[in-house]
């Protein structure tokens, strides 16, 4: 049974997990999620990109929108509102909550994000093993300049309540330096047979995980193939707007410069979308095998295609 | 202008407000809420007489069954039983949801239940000031016999899961003796021209109230008129089952032996529906002047009408 690991970000990440899991279904798939983007509201602890992961493959997500679950309601936040308690740019619904409780009273009760995210999977069934990257606190902030000062603000406001509207200075995951991998995620990446890296965002999901210590070294020194797929297609981002926090760290927004950025220590191989063929020889001059195929993930089946392009790539860089 | 203290319970103390507040328009009404049924539920503080009498008063309550919300969902009660935690004896819906979010969130962030319950009020208005009776914590445990075992339940457990289906061997406020009055209790009953106790719980809502130190002691020692209308009508409760946990504290279910319960020391007045005028001697002779009204809440006249004669009675008292 082949063992793949796969480090996702919130939207992109989880519909590519449901292409590899038509593309393999026998596989035995480890998701690493990124926590960077956690925040507390309403004094619940909230993690938006295991939650997506989680609900996209249990079946219970809002399919239109990418997060959130489906046939939702939004009684709780009007209420909250009438309170005069905010965030009203971070839109919770009342299914959505659920959740949030529940993972809030297991956390105030000792048990880490680990265990929680385990027992929340129980209910969902989402057919892979997901761990956050760590159960320590991460939080991804970005420093922009608001009104003439330049401050630092939290990720998710950012990009929920500015829509990524002004530049991003600086990206910094808070406290990485400091968090461990959780239980289970050096392990699972020491007996993968692929490591494989979503269209997610290679900054504030992909970046994230890679940031706190031992995973990026795990997963070099793995010795198994690492294939990457490009969220950027045609020099703009999938989805999102991943070109902001690109250039925040000085990588240009084009499917070349994020293989570059990965470097060929971490990237074994790395997909491009057909309308960047020009860039398969740029990025093997980088040292990382290269290939372009159609990279939009329209349905399952188009999705489910990459995913098995990308494991046929680890299988040709694996030699 | 007129200043009245009600030691308020849930159901009965917040619809006798109403009447109160009907009956007495300019008079400056300050409410002593009874904390003892307060219980933690998924991680959430919940205070279901705080939020009785805020819902009832403020114009949002579930007219019919008393508590709750109108105009209620449960979404969030859905999934949470999805996710198999429960309790699920517990009807919380959405919108009441959104009120033990904010509160728990204030709790979490330091601030004390009388400083939470007079944010929440400024949502909702309700006419009075609403003072928990403190900001420790108390919670009333109920001494039961099931499956052969004697043990102590959550007064909660007892009144809604149970429906009080078994006898209440001993009633305890457990905490009471620790806690302190929240600030402004023994402020407001020191500058008080009346307090009522309403037709609320004697054992488990104003008894609870009474058994936090210095609050009796205050109202005994005020020197003001002291009435309360009696919770049991014709050797029932008019409704909730304060039969049980009356027995469980050795008093009889009779109008005339709740008013001795509460005793001359404390009580000056004494109201008895019209069916229980035969216990108006007994309870005089107690040393508690007493009268027979209709005491049965049906409509707002009824209950002001009841609050008229409870005032009348405080100003015969005063002689």
């Amino acid at each position: 049974m082949q063992r793949i690991v796969v480090l996702a970000g919130g939207i992109g990440g989880a519909r590519f997990l449901r292409g590899l899991k038509a593309a393999a279904p026998e596989a035995d798939i480890t998701v690493i999620g990124n926590t960077g983007d956690d925040i507390h509201l309403f004094g619940l602890k909230v993690c938006p990109d295991l939650d997506t992961v989680m609900y996209t493959l249990g079946g219970g997500i809002n399919e239109e929108q990418g997060w959130g679950r489906t046939d939702e309601t939004f009684k709780v936040k009007e209420e909250l509102a009438a309170y005069g308690v905010g965030p009203e740019w971070f839109g919770l619904g009342d299914r959505d909550f659920a959740t949030h409780i529940v993972r809030s009273q297991m956390l105030a009760a000792g048990y880490p994000l680990s265990a929680v995210t385990e027992a929340l999977c129980d209910r969902w069934q989402p057919g892979v093993r997901l761990i956050p990257m760590s159960d320590d606190r991460v939080e991804t902030h970005v420093a922009v300049e608001l009104d003439g000062e330049r401050k630092a603000i939290h990720f998710q406001e950012y990009w929920v309540r500015l829509r990524a509207s002004v530049d991003a200075l600086a990206v910094v995951p808070v406290g990485a330096e400091q968090a461990k991998p959780a239980p289970g995620v050096l392990e699972a990446v020491a007996e993968a047979d692929v490591v494989l890296f979503p269209p997610s965002n290679p900054v504030v999901s992909v970046g994230t995980i890679l940031a706190v210590p031992g995973i990026r070294e795990a997963i070099a020194d793995a010795g198994v193939p690492v294939v990457g797929l490009s969220p950027i297609v045609g020099d703009a981002p999938v989805r999102g707007m991943a070109d902001k926090v690109l250039a925040a760290v000085g990588v240009e927004s084009s499917a070349a410069a994020v293989a570059e950025h990965y470097g060929s220590g971490l990237l074994d191989g790395w997909l491009v979308d057909t309308v960047d063929k020009g860039a398969v020889e740029r990025v093997e001059a980088a040292g990382i095998r290269c290939k372009a195929v159609p990279l939009m993930m329209t349905d399952l089946d188009a999705t489910a295609e990459m995913a098995r392009a990308a494991l046929a790539m680890a299988e040709e860089v694996r030699g």
